[in-house]
């Protein structure tokens, strides 16, 4: 089994955030590799692991960083996969993540989601891995169209609060 | 010959921001569609391009649209297909149009790219097409290979530049 | 017993906020309904919801959404309507739900109240119905005039604070 | 004819700014008043109009002011009515004045706008009033209607746009 | 004893903040009165303090406020005196009532301290009423004098810290 | 004839800004002086000014300064007299020089106005002498009451425009 | 032992912020001093420490402030030695003392590092008394060199945590 | 003649706003180069010349960069030499270039300078190569004293300007 979407965050101390992206593509069976890699602190290995991603089958690259999050686009600039970025809220409310993330020049982008948003990110990789696999593409449809479920769901839970005027 | 990317704006008003976007798929051979729709004003349309695009063999949709900008967030609540987002600079500096399309809830993502940068969104439509087309995914691999060309350019030119304590 | 008054909210755990609205509404004897229903997770529902909340008695929408808020004005762009829009502290301090609500394009306002203001979002639906309804409207003028006494009765308080210089 | 919706602006420099409320209005044939009033400079002004407004059979006052807007809180003080308010940018790209608009203590709501707004400031108005105007109800209807036609317009402009790989 | 200074704040819930302006003009001996009012709730209150306060023997007026805060801009359009404005932290952080304190228009200036600083204002306040009075000029300068007792007693704190390369 | 009130500046480019304060002390009759002085290049200078100020009977001082504005703050730590301080706006719209001048730790205040609000810090200047100085304090409530005569003018102006559903 | 760096901070309160840069100087054997300063409570004491202090042999001054954050600065003026300013967080996220230590103007530069960074401020202080000194120089590159040891000890740590589809 | 500081800048329209580190370098007699690498576009490059730089006898490396601004921190990680940042100017007022220049991961700092700040990079260079180099410490001291001319030149302006209560 080797992985189609690598994980790296710029630090351990990122993985309460990341852990939703990879209970994700567990539960869409998409097989999936997770490592810390820093820009500044391993700007070689970040290197070798950007020039090497593609020919070892790799589709996709999400990336986490907090504060001067540059990982996301150190990576995009050394590998022709699309890389999604994710805001790690560190300090600032996540602002500076978020903006040293997504304001990349042109000819670099990142696919940048909201501040710590890990899910988000890997169902982006879901979707851009479905473009050519048609049975994750059914994954991704089913798992769509089960979020609507949950908003069900909480729909009933608020039928039981009662005020003399609320109706239903 | 059908469409692989459609790009929608959110008014027309958004074309010569959205034109590098055009350009770029243009000069990658990759065949496209420019539509205005505006998720506001004409919401039955926004879901019926929506609901249809993948049918119709769409591969990435980009949306483009400033302010309070749901276009992108709507459309991707209705279709599987990868969505991404172009914050345009209306008001704010575009702070406002960029917060409405990357702070997406947990479920929907939006690929999201710089203020105004249209130029990385087609880059980043090109990158998930190439995934499963080997063709554009040379294309990709040649386009960023040229990136550096300029720089190298741009270094003769300041090489040019002559101060006395200047060296080289 | 038909509802005037309907407050939509993207999730359930927007309930806590959302509650000074529903005691509100119930205290001024206007009968309300309150449902969860996301933009993004049920956009069919909230389309749904929309179309029909005129011809089913609605007033006033109060629709309550955090982060990259698009839930009010999606449902305003499909309605004639009223809508008002609560911003969710959710993250940035709830700037970003803020300006996902107020920056509405031309031709499709929402009433924005302030970051978590479900209160005022009661009160602003109560002045709206009032303008057609003379029992509401002598029940807004009562609470606006009962506002005063929380700030006289805060004086004597501050009036038993006792410092060697202060006076009275 | 007796004016339903009153137009207050903080300094007569506001007036181009709000000319687009005065021509909706005047396009629904609702009938409206312009004035400049000043909660800095005109207090007492500000006071009498605004506890004479209702008396004077207003039926939604609309107040435009910039910086640290105090017009349309004040406003919203002394009267029953429902206020809107437009936050003029005249510093920091409008958000010092948004935020003293839409940031309004518990029990004195404003319905806020988006900064320069004053369309949207008028549609609102046109709004609350259809509640119980059936006439106006009509006219907000059609002119909701109406929203898409610029949009159906804007797609064929860019139908003319023509690039080599430019389907349709 | 008639007060000199009168601290004016907005809710009851701010007086933690107040309580070190109050405890500052206690320790100077300078008479002050302190209230509750609210620009919003109690505007004819308000009004009239604002109108009376010159003649009562105020000198300065030290008016707190958060959120929207128009409280001491509502006041200095009221009165000859000068007006000084402490932002309170209630939301944004603050800076939403730093702004609308701040930013007012001109013709009304309000003088503006730090966020939640009410200390400050019971400095300035004494330095404007030192201007005609000798005795609290005189102990504004030994307040002033005495600030730097704090940092030469936290120095000797500092001088017990020991590392090996640490010197003195 | 002896300067009651000095202003200080950061930098000449300044003068332009605050042009309003000098005319509206002149229109007042109030002797003033002004004087470019830096912080950061002439601090020696800036020492020797703040120390004799109060003895050369300046009363209050008007400091402007734009980006990391630290002259009113430095000015304030070496003189008892109020120091009142205006942002000038040069970068960041202005907000770094805001919040380098309004947010002062615990015992030095500055009294800040709005962001180039050169007029207001004369009017403040002017309101601190008039505690002490009657002539000065009559002049300022006559300035006062000639606000709302631009008011009155301007309601002129706008009734001049006409539309068909305006009235008056 | 002569200190060759000294860190200066505006309050005591700053001490557990600074620690970290007080340990690092220790581990490279970097002799240095600590002590409080402020700019606004004791300008005295700045001006004779910045004025001696390249006499007395210090090489780089770190400084450290919260809120209008003018130590650093004010030191930068007085004496020609680097200075670096750390901007503490103590109010709006730190923002205000960023901004208020990094935007100096034209001629008076301070070496800012990030938010609460004082380590950052310590490794600088290093790098720039390594370019007189080799056995500092030393120090820093196997510094710079151990950052990368526990990124890889991170990773093993992340090769533990398994999932079914997780490779590695 | 070997260049003592390399100032590179992320694109070639950074030169109008570099232009005075040249200019300020080339006054003190201080050797240096200017080119321009991408860390996206030509991250082979940049690591070229950040792991050669030391050896090359360069002492310190001035780096300008806009929007999601790698490049200095990128260089920083790969060089044990003081890097020092400048944030351009490109959008959002260049909050986004600071916030991704200054807030570096601890480890790896950037002393960074304000937007668009070249003069002030340059002089910091100076600065810290000064410390090992007697003639250019004896630069940098004539250029800070010659500062305070300028503001006495400027005082001499401000002498002419005349009213009628002007003084002095």
């Amino acid at each position: 089994m080797k992985p189609l979407v690598s994980i790296i965050m710029g630090s351990t101390s990122d993985m309460p955030v990341m852990e939703a992206a990879a209970k994700f593509l567990d539960e869409l069976e998409i097989p999936f590799e997770i490592n810390a890699l820093s820009a500044h602190r391993t700007p070689a290995e970040v290197e070798q692991f950007s020039r090497n991603a593609e020919s070892r089958g790799i589709k996709v690259i999400i990336a986490a960083a907090g504060m001067a999050a540059h990982l996301p686009g150190v990576i995009a600039s050394m590998t022709p996969l699309p890389v999604i970025g994710v805001p790690i809220k560190a300090s600032l409310e996540g602002l500076d993540s978020l903006l040293a993330i997504v304001q990349m020049p042109p000819g670099i982008p990142v696919a940048t989601v909201g501040i710590n948003a890990s899910l988000n990110a890997a169902i982006l990789a879901a979707q851009m891995i479905a473009l050519g696999d048609k049975k994750i593409a059914g994954s991704v449809k089913k798992y769509k169209d089960g979020l609507k479920k949950k908003i069900v769901a909480a729909n009933e839970e608020l039928a039981k609060i009662t005020f003399q005027y609320k109706v239903g």
